[in-house]
């Protein structure tokens, strides 16, 4: 594996690899060690044309606790501004001797085109309405660790489907490692071909979360909502926010998860992400543990 | 201590433990030794809503210095700005296994809202009209540095004082300390309360002055005084200002202290900015000192 | 040397250092060695006034590389907008045991202002009109490592030489090492003195080109073109865009060299950039190299 650019062609085996890592970097991130050797030579940069401080703090702390230099580029100080295409940027910083681009952009595809002009890895830190591989992957983590397995289960994804490209990466993932993804979505957000990717698409929120093991919410990217395609944010609450009544529907124990940032009492009610059952901030760590066996992975050669 | 919030709640005996660490800091900076182990496997994260870059700079030199994993997140660049309350944003960067988080809030209490929901260390760098605790514990340390103690010294702070989260941290700190503090403040500015908390509220800036160990100007917060409080910059100057004749009434070689970034010709003359009895570069120095001293003590456990 | 400021004033000895050390320098990044002790106890502040990620990136790698604590300040997020003088800012970050500022900044002299007013070595990494040294270092040790010496070489630069800070630390570091440098600039763009420093003012793009053995754009500094200079792009490339007929003017394996980032089309065309003559990748590449020796000699005593 030389880059990660979406979960789509990513193979199973390569994804229990990284799940099996990520398990020693939890295990040390737990016991505190944050000082590990492991890029010690090597460079990492954060390309992020749109803000994120919740992935690029992650990612960047990831990169630190194992000794890389790391340098941050944002779009807004950056010289994209100053007309260089993003090919040109990219074998820059490759020149640099720059190890691993780690790149956040609107145009889906942006991290593959980058990849292709560099020798650097590419790691995509979420492309439009592409991909958001290691979200999904971290989210895949944090199943796999509460259940052992990530074979049988069900997980419900419950929101704005179509504008969510974490939502798209789950389902290239967990499908190929044998669960089975229930979406449940506003209608007139529907993915039409994400069915076809493996994902059952439900018709109300009681029949998506039904006995499943997790229940997923997905963040309202009020930011791309510019054709308004739901009424507004308490409408949206009240057909596709999960509350405490729904939660009873699923397994017992089932895990309530969230990319964050959450918007409170819309994806989900307060209760709901406060609950014993949320695993919302364990998902956070766990985002670290993934993304830094991301980064041994890419560079270990 | 875990936290350090403000310089109401702290003890005398753990001011002057920073004070006497901060010392061994110094003595360090001053040898340019400036990498030390002990944060080697900590993480530290500013978290600005306001702008700063002398005690951004400062403090994150500080844990530099001492090998910490160090990340920056300001409001402008940060998801606060997608809806995400203060308290989720802190448990989101406290999960990824923060050690402190270092916070500069427009809203006073922020800092401690924060640090009744985080496992981390939380350190107030400033908010809104409330506390700047490290501003003043580094103005104590050059006092300490300079005269070997703080019981019985006169200090005088002239200037805006009611806006003045410094002017505050030190009369709390310095009263405690057994220093006596004397203010001289625009009338209209005067804080009433401030008096009561052992401070001496003064009728001129002579009568502040006079015999002083230390006079020390305060910055206008220039982008706080949407009120106009006072009619202009060169009448504040003419009743506040600090100047050479004002400085022939404190005791002889008294210090001169400003927190910086200093307004030439309004807060005091560039005469008595570049004295022989100015500290003013001092300061930050010790600034550094303090805060890998204040790092230190809160992450040593 | 204490600081760079600019290639006027600096003698061909200290220059051949710089060069023979950058290969030292080089061979390490070759190797991949990205973690050197050089600068473990040091500190380096970026401090810009202007954007430039390719600078900026630049030196920060380079001073991570060698494990200096960094620390970027950018005018857009910095207290210089309190109204503190550009001084004052410099002796504050001073006071920190800052041992390298590298600055840039809209306005010629600034740098040396700051030299004069703190202890720290300083680097200009621009200056309004003035000088960009690293940058021309770089373009030397990329002309030295190819031809082996700089003695004898001609140099064709072809652009908005009168914006360009670029060029005019070119022509007095390479005409100091012994170079010809030939300038072919829009007239109305034409630097009535630069002539007199020893570079030869051209009156067509062949005769600058013919026989050179490296070719040289620059970028056209859109951002400063208020004045309207020059009609339109289209107009600019016609008369001063590089192309693959005129490349054909120049020595046999001639170097296509250009500071980046590059407009393409405008200053040179597509074909030319990405030709096999072209070493503008390279260029970058060996930035990073010149500026690790530059910090290390700078703060090696």
């Amino acid at each position: 594996m030389k880059h990660l650019l979406g979960l789509k062609d990513v193979e199973a085996a390569e994804i229990r690899e990284i799940l099996d890592t990520a398990v020693s970097m939890k295990k040390l991130l737990r016991q505190n060690v944050k000082k590990l050797p492991q890029l010690q030579s090597k460079s990492v940069i954060t390309l992020f044309y749109e803000n994120s401080t919740r992935t690029r703090v992650s990612f960047e702390l990831a990169a630190k606790y194992m000794s890389a230099a790391t340098v941050n580029v944002s779009a807004s100080t950056s010289s994209v501004q100053k007309g260089e295409t993003l090919i040109d940027t990219g074998r820059t910083l490759d020149a640099m001797k720059t190890d691993v681009v780690i790149m956040r952009h609107p145009m889906a595809g942006a991290p593959k085109l980058l990849s292709e002009n560099v020798r650097a890895s590419v790691i995509n830190a979420g492309d439009g309405m592409n991909e958001h591989p290691t979200q999904a992957l971290l989210d895949m983590f944090t199943l796999y660790e509460k259940f052992g397995t990530l074979k049988g289960l069900t997980v419900a994804i419950v929101g704005d489907v179509m504008h969510s490209r974490v939502a798209k990466s789950n389902v290239f993932g967990l499908t190929k490692m044998g669960s089975e993804v229930r979406l449940f979505s506003p209608s007139t957000l529907a993915l039409p071909e994400i069915g076809r990717l493996g994902a059952k698409v439900m018709n109300s929120r009681a029949d998506a979360i039904r006995d499943a093991d997790a229940v997923m919410g997905l963040r309202i990217q009020l930011e791309r909502q510019k054709g308004g395609l739901f009424p507004s944010l308490s409408e949206y609450n009240r057909f596709f926010g999960v509350n405490e009544e729904d939660l009873k529907g699923a397994k017992p124990g089932a895990l309530v998860m969230h990319p964050g940032p959450v918007n409170r009492g819309v994806e989900m009610s307060g209760a709901v992400i406060d609950s014993a059952q949320s695993v919302i901030n364990e998902q956070v760590l766990n985002g670290v543990a993934v993304r830094m066996a991301i980064l041994f992975l890419l560079t270990r050669n």
